[in-house]
Order: C-alpha cells, then sequence, then structure tokens
C-alpha cells in the first residue's frame, strides 16, 4: 500500500471540545457526511469515542458500525474514502458534520452517490 | 390564527415507503433537516411515526421532543417553522433528510442559523 495521499488533514481537536461530544446509552453519536463541495447529504453513520478520535487523526471518515460492531474505516474495503474538510458539532453535543471530500462512486454500498437516493412522495 | 400559508405542501407517502421506515428501540428516527435553498445542514432531530406522518400531512417539520417526550410541532412557540420542500429515506431505511425552508432566525434555540455552528478544531 502506498503512503496516505496529502488529501488526508488531520484536525487538531482542543480537549473542550472533545468534551462536548455527548455520546447516548450505547457510546456512540450520530455523524452526518456532507459532500463538501456539492453539499449533497451523503450519509449518516455512528462514531464511539475511539472512531472519532481516528477520524480526527487520520483525517478520514472512521465510523462504528453498529451491525458488525466493529470500527469501520469508510473505503478501506470500497475504495471510497472520506476526507475530511471540515468538522462541526451541533448546540447539544450530540450530533457531528463532516464536511468531506468523497472518493469514488460515492458513500453508498448500492453504488448510488448519497444513501438518500429514494424520496418520499411521487418524485 | 390564520390558516396555514401557502408555503405547506403536504407530500403523499406511499405505504411501500413508509413501510421502508424502520424505528429504533425507541420507536424513533433520526431526521436531518437541511436547507432547500443553500444546502446548509439545519440541525438533526427525531421523529416518532406519529411526527412523521404529521411531517407529511403538514408539509411541516414536526419532531418527537426526547427531553420532553412530546410531539414538536418546530416553530410553534419561536416561529421558525420548516417547511418541507423534499422528503427522503435512505438505504437502510433508518434515517431521513428533509430539504426545508428554513422560516425566521434559523433552526436553533440558540439563535444561530444551523445547530452546527462551532467547529472542530481551529477554525
Amino acid at each position: 500500500m502506498s503512503a496516505e495521499t496529502p488529501r488526508t488533514t488531520p484536525i487538531t481537536v482542543t480537549a473542550e471540545q472533545l468534551a462536548a461530544v455527548k455520546y447516548n446509552s450505547d457510546g456512540l453519536v450520530p455523524a452526518i457526511a456532507q459532500d463538501v463541495d456539492t453539499r449533497e447529504v451523503l450519509m449518516m453513520a455512528w462514531m464511539n469515542a475511539e472512531s472519532l478520535a481516528m477520524t480526527m487523526r487520520e483525517g478520514r471518515m472512521v465510523y462504528w458500525s453498529r451491525s458488525r460492531s466493529e470500527l469501520w474505516r469508510k473505503g478501506d474495503t470500497s475504495g471510497d474514502r472520506q476526507f475530511v474538510r471540515e468538522a462541526w458539532y451541533d448546540c447539544d453535543g450530540d450530533t457531528l458534520l463532516f464536511l468531506v471530500e468523497q472518493e469514488g462512486n460515492g458513500a453508498c454500498h448500492t453504488g448510488e452517490r448519497s444513501c438518500f437516493y429514494r424520496a418520499f412522495g411521487g418524485q
């Protein structure tokens, strides 16, 4: 494997910022990934404290897979990695928002670019 | 109170679409609200089946308040209503995305337009 590309940019998080994050009773917090260029919402998944720390350190989205109960370094298998450009937390500290550069075909395992590809109603 | 403004547009949901929505063990599903014009992610909150049905019927965002354990018709108190323009569900059916017209000052109770007004790192 080659070394990480220059597209990974670690985010230096303060202790105060990390302390503001509130995890649910399973130790998880929802993380929204939004395309930094198109502003399309790509997906929502979950992070635990370890995957959040990895995300910041590596500058790549690392989730916690609830179905597999393991760390999910997005794109390690598919090649569709997500490089973090901005990271935000909300007023309650219980939801995270990441603006990412989406690599490859997209975020969704179905092959769609966004996981939100089905509309309610007649669209 | 005056009648609903013309900005409310009900969304006619099919039984198949509703059946695709998966609720967690508390009967809730996360709902992301995104500004339909600026594409800014405004907030993430929760819906139960009743609030989702109300949201579709009224064309206005209705959440379930976990802290107050009650229906939360967004903007009834603040005036900052959210009118639904598009509604999407994700590949797993366990997260919803709404593109909304945000009324008033914004989505956040702090007075900020988006609840995601604090960045990790040095921004």
